[in-house]
């Protein structure tokens, strides 16, 4: 199997209530990390890109947070409808979505 | 922050004892996220490295599965000895550890 040209890394982390870090499933990300399977499922796209569930990547407050190499580009608080926003723009079309990124501070 | 020099992620997936597909959690990669997560803060390497515990990679079988980005650099049967030479090999020395690398067939 060829290593896929991306690979998109989805916090899942979850934290008990009242937390005082927060945590991106408190945020949403079970629905962005569904929308990501789906949509890939859906558009035939495990080819080409791989998708992985992971534990946190540090700013919590700022989820959900998600990570795609090889670039190495981070984004904050995705919704489930910026996953196909990423998917065509970034994925397919090669262009990260910069309204997306994380700040400089968290990740640059 | 800025982004780390390499991000590595480590398989901490575990499943029903008998499932068919195995897991990395039945494979020891417990320890193996263990020796990553102390051996990097022993040796204060944060600054330079993040760490990430992850879901599944596919290659169950062959786990504990690790996978190195950006090269995205993939590596199976891990055990908690091999921890320390990737650590001064391919994070600190640039060069992978070419025994511990996924078969071809895998990852490639």
């Amino acid at each position: 199997m060829p290593k896929p040209e991306k690979h998109v890394f989805i916090c899942q982390q979850a934290r008990p209530a009242g937390h005082p870090r927060g945590s991106c499933s408190e945020r949403g990300c079970a629905e962005v990390g569904e929308a990501f399977w789906f949509q890939m499922q859906e558009r035939n796209l495990f080819d080409r890109f791989a998708i992985t569930n992971t534990g946190c990547f540090g700013p919590c407050g700022l989820g959900p947070n998600i990570l795609v190499y090889p670039e190495g580009v981070m984004y904050t608080g995705v919704s489930k409808e910026d996953v196909p926003i990423i998917i065509e723009e970034h994925l397919l079309g090669g262009q990260p979505v910069e309204r997306l990124m994380a700040p400089a501070d968290v990740w640059s």
